[in-house]
């Protein structure tokens, strides 16, 4: 049995900011004291003074070697999850993806294969679903038993994952009984695909134009929806990279009725806009992935919505592709370019910053970050919380340290950083995953491997 | 050139009540005076006194002889606009059906062809496009050129007449250049097919069932949609045979915006309920329509979405079929019931009864049924008004009269009523359709082929 | 008998625009018909040809004469009343006013005296009520017999003409009985004079700050709790001089759930700003009125509750002090400037000029300005439309002419105009008044004692 | 030192439920571990199996020994507390009460005399300020400093308590600079005090009445300029005793607008209506309080805003007067009544009952009956939850006993109960106090003067 003593810190929860002592055994979290009041020793003994003793991040929404439009995500589950702890995220919830005419089961496979043996850090999954038909449904019960617990849908990108109102419908219904959560992706996709194909026929093919053709409105009226269908089938609903002032309006609606609607938002809509699609010579390309970047005044509406427990959970729907050979698949057609952005090892650090800059509180970033994913998803206490009992992803957090986000210095296997240049107060020093330094006083200490896969029980925040 | 002077009556318009004398010369309204002011001469005299003299109603929608089903609507052009003037309606807009596959000129000829010469009213068409594509788009501009300015999408009826958003978006754009109005059938059929087909799998098979399946909240997110891909559109909106409360506070709502949002209601949402559907032996089917009537709780949403303007014309939607041999295809399966009821007989005594009853003012019976139909498809001041120039569509209505309403008495070509037995006070006396006398004295003095193709100019109601 | 004959022109009223012939007999108009089609004989017959034919301005609030701090407005009944018929408006509606002690009776008696003889268009009374007690009560409900129908209170000016809620609530309660209307103004005095006190206070004394310490917020507060005071009474309410987009926000709210509520606003809303009131030499103070002139962004929300029928009626709120020797009295201190602008002679013009500019239809321009106040304070039809037996108040206007307001060639009795140097296309050409020719071809041919006192029935806008 | 250990226990907060050792060093906690892990000796072991172990409860709203119409609450700080600590309260905040004229000071005084050395737990005091004025602004700042953070001003009470809104915006004002909260209660007192006087005076007198002219509507309305004033103010606002559906929902729009606006509610509000104040005999003056019980259908909306966190707390409002010479001074005159209930004993348990019933979950009682009511307030963590280093008010609480609530066993200092008979599953077993058991498995072991006096930081809820 390995005891590791973290000493001096504030331990910030979701709940609590408290000095105390963590005692860590087997992995687990074993007792907290009031510093120095119990004469515990320990294998190996860190001081946390001066230092926030954090849960590690839960990151609900990555894409680790996703396939799209002809190529994949950079980011394989060694390197991104390596990035990840860097980061300060100790758990990750990856898409495994049902392929057309396949079975959830096959996809499944198929994503925990990528996954298996490589991982820093501790994983699980939910499943897209891109086939929902009678077989799927039924599938859809065996996998909630066995630990995938929440399933996505896409409204947007008809003939890939799109899935139409009855399709939808019919998945709500099944969760409602077998305690799954629905996750959307809240873009009406026909009606963007009408004006993708209008504004290329007239030769609007930059960056900045798939901001302009992906309408906020059209994101609200998918929320709504989607919203309204998860009503009549009696299901929780949880609606994905939230970036439109109109969507949170949507999302404050239901929750004022009462219904069980969360959503979530991402860093790159917190801190990026459409200016930084329209940047010249293509380099919007680097900023292209939907739900879009909007205009620089919706961040306050989504500022106000994780304030205001409206949004509820910030993920970075991390997605990498290259500016180089990937990116660059849309020159000359802003719809070519493969959709998503580089964030996970971002994230901890960019949420921190909006503490510095008086967004939110220090627990309010504990809890989006990591209590609330873990709730959401079925992981709560094991992840998201230091707690006796509770698995030691512990993140000794330094929030006086200055740092330079480039794509120099990152770890993620992608050519750029969306956040080039920009300078933060915080960072993560140490990582413990299970009671194991990934990393150690900014060294990776970890191995590809150690990451576990994390079966999950049922969403725990239905009313 | 023929001289009608009407005497003495209450001349009741959308905008006022005034005690005048009408003169009408040559089909049209040649003037008004201060009762016994003028010293006009006429060939013929009507006493008016203790009358209201109103302008005759226009009935926006109306689905004369239309296929549904494998069976046809029982009333042909003949037999409904006859029976539209026993009630006090000189003029209808029916819907010309374009059918898949097929063009709008030909569908709009084919219905030309059924009203050619066999009605006793005048008569305009909306056109119903069932399968727009680039060459439709083009046919539109072409319509509204001649006259037939107004476009019904359907949201629902998947397979048959749905267009999805794709499509119903290109036909906003295209309406928001020619000066079209796009209608809309909101409700969700999508999602409702499902519901539909689980219900009928569960065997609950009852004509009740009809209004439980198509939920309100399907009708308030479809509506929620048809307003945001509008707005997207550039384009105003006209939504049809509004039921439910919750999608009259969509409509508010958006008009609160200030968006060129408009919804129609029809008597039977106002005076029927799921009671009437959920009436034993099958005697449901008689009110099986869609959108399906509501609790009965919807009804004073409808009212005062009347009255506050956020809803705008009261139509029929007169889609009668017969109890025996039609309604009947649906027995054991209210999926294969027709849908629709008759009315177009009932509408403006309904509506006085309303008056009667203190849902409406006066004034705003003439206006929900007469001026801002005329207005909306472009008639005013042609038709639903009686000033100077206007065409002499004139109604004299006895306020005082008694009469029940029944299908022994009706003059629809179909066996039942959806009001049978329901005691009215107010009745038409007599009805002139440009100056002429269809009913005199409740004897019906009309003719087929008297009625009048008449094109509309465009929506006039546009901010 | 004489009797005059417009010919040729376009007859607008809020609800037609017909061409057509008008024949005036006795004051009233007799007759409208298509042009040409009468034999009309008449003693006076006015070429309308390329003219708007409509009826007379009704200017639902003024105040000529008006004691304010220590002066009176600087129109008396005489100069004010012609003014406002060289502007197209042929009745105001004064306020005549009770003194802290004094009877509603004494009150009008000498608001009668100041007007009697002296019009030179007709004219009705409000009551101010500014100590509302149980005799107060009793003789509001006299009032309304002898057609004083609406009772205004202020939930400003704490000391002078405030009334508490409990008085307020009280008239609303007699109003709910005996027909009448309360009118309110709607601030929160009590919390403004803290805010002005502290202004002054702080050396804070320009113009501009009367703008600052009388919120929008306070607007909203004080609208809110009227319409909820209105709701418990069970009585309509006319929030008069709504200025603030958060006001006409709880009007569309409580309209929206069917309440008898209504708002007034002023062209100076919908066509000045707080830019005005920080004109520079303490030619703010020119702009100085309560509520006061809001930021230029208000406006859109104005007329957007103007289009949408939340706001009713545009009134002027005509009360004008010269900028010499009256304004100045504030010089040093804002909170001593007198409160009011010159307004009546401009309201139809720059309402007109909405018209051209898009902001409201040509029908709308004649329901706000003319049909609405009249049915609202029940002068209609007598007032308000062009229809047999209405009075024949009438105004010529030319849709093309153009002209420049300016001090130096306005009628009202005060040294500036709140529009100096602003371009208006439209202007009025020839007045009648009950059928007498006020304005002809732009001469004053009317008189001081023409105009008479009108008594009013009840509020004909009740649900 | 002593040290006491519960061991078993499952520990919740508002934020966590953990099986942990819980190790109580000093009347502090010193220390939470996985069960059994730590080798822990101690001088008093409590086992916790199969109970709850949970922060002591903080009651942020009674009136002990209050004087209310001629008489005084029945319970001294003595009964009081004791009742509290049996109910599982171990902090309370009582008001002290400015008189007219009087010092906020004074009051503060002689509210400590009352309780210095007579209370069973410990305590805290806001303020309530009857007399706003330069005087009592600047103590204000005095009272933040030494631990008096929260004033409450009231809108109800003319000429006792009540603020006008000029005082309640200079004491906001105030509040907004050092840190102070102003809570209100929000009731339109002025216009009630006249439906108060009608009612008595057209012999409406039974206790019924009260809840009739308390109007519902006058109390959103109170809420709203409340909102409104703080608004302006820049200052956060706490409503206490929120009763009404449509207080709820102006607070609801308020936080959707991300104000800084928070509510309480009571027990009473939540399991009690109008249906006890309608009950005969005069027995529903038991049940009289202001603000008063609302009909049976506003309850749903109260829970709904506890779980949407749109309310945050929930407290007594604990103000007992005995049936037997005190309700009775009502009689015949339901205004004399004095108003409010016992509940200081009761309110653990029926939060615990409504956990049972499922409005809302095991942690979600905890927060709004501990956590929450201590951070608004400035207590926490020392308060409100059970961390290392918090006091170790620690309530073993036992959630499958049963018990009937009864004034025949109830600890009150009071003739009835408002909950006579009911039926609670949960029950309060062991409480401790600072480590120091106050109730040891159903027994009083506590005693007067064990409570101390707890100064407070200011609200830890401001965005």
């Amino acid at each position: 049995m390995t005891r590791t003593l973290i000493t001096g810190g504030l331990v910030v929860t979701a709940a609590e900011e408290t000095h105390a002592d963590v005692l860590v055994e087997d992995g687990r979290v074993a007792a907290l004291a009031t510093p120095g009041s119990q004469q515990w020793t320990a294998d190996r003994v860190i001081d946390a003074s001066r230092k926030y003793v954090v849960p590690g991040g839960v990151d609900a929404h990555t894409h680790m070697e996703m396939p799209f439009g002809g190529t994949f995500s950079s980011d394989t589950f060694e390197t991104g999850t390596r990035a990840a702890a860097w980061g300060g995220t100790t758990t990750i919830i990856d898409f495994a993806i049902q392929s057309k005419g396949g079975s959830l089961r096959a996809g499944l496979d198929a994503w925990h294969e990528k996954a298996d043996g490589r991982c820093a850090i501790d994983y699980g999954f939910h499943m897209i679903a891109s086939d929902v038909n009678e077989s799927t449904l039924k599938e859809m019960d065996a996998l909630v038993e066995e630990g995938v617990t929440s399933f996505k849908l896409f409204m947007a990108y008809p003939g890939v994952f799109y899935s139409d109102d009855g399709q939808i419908l019919r998945a709500m219904q099944r969760a409602g009984q077998n305690g799954g959560l629905i996750m959307v992706h809240a873009e009406n996709g026909i009606a963007i695909d009408v004006l993708v194909e209008q504004a290329v026929a007239r030769g609007h093919t930059d960056p900045r134009v798939h901001g302009e053709v992906r309408k906020a409105l059209l994101e609200a009226e998918a929320t709504y929806r989607a919203i309204k269908l998860a009503q009549v089938a009696g299901a929780p609903l949880y609606v994905v990279h939230v970036s439109a002032a109109e969507a949170v309006a949507e999302l404050t609606r239901a929750r004022d009725e009462g219904l069980n609607v969360f959503g979530e938002t991402c860093p790159q809509y917190l801190f990026l806009s459409t200016d930084n699609l329209a940047e010249p010579d293509f380099e919007g390309a680097k900023y292209v992935c939907s739900t879009p970047l909007r205009p620089r005044e919706h961040q306050a509406a989504l500022w106000r919505g994780l304030r205001s427990n409206d949004l509820q959970v910030v993920s970075t729907d991390h997605c990498p592709f290259c500016f180089t050979g990937q990116k660059e698949l849309g020159r000359g057609d802003f719809s070519k370019i493969p959709n998503g952005l580089p964030g996970v090892e971002n994230r901890m650090d960019l949420l921190h910053q909006a503490v510095v800059d008086g967004h939110i509180s220090r627990r309010r970033w504990i809890e989006i970050a990591c209590a609330t994913p873990a709730r959401m998803f079925g992981l709560y206490p094991q992840k998201g919380t230091i707690a006796p009992g509770s698995d030691a992803d512990i993140v000794i957090y330094d929030p006086r340290a200055e740092q330079v986000i480039s794509a120099e210095t990152h770890h993620m296997n992608v050519d750029y950083s969306a956040y080039e240049g920009r300078r933060l107060t915080g960072r993560v020093e140490t990582v413990l995953s299970r009671g194991e330094p990934v990393i150690s006083q900014r060294t990776y200490t970890g191995r590809a491997g150690h990451g576990a896969y994390t079966p999950r029980s049922t969403c725990q925040y239905l009313n």
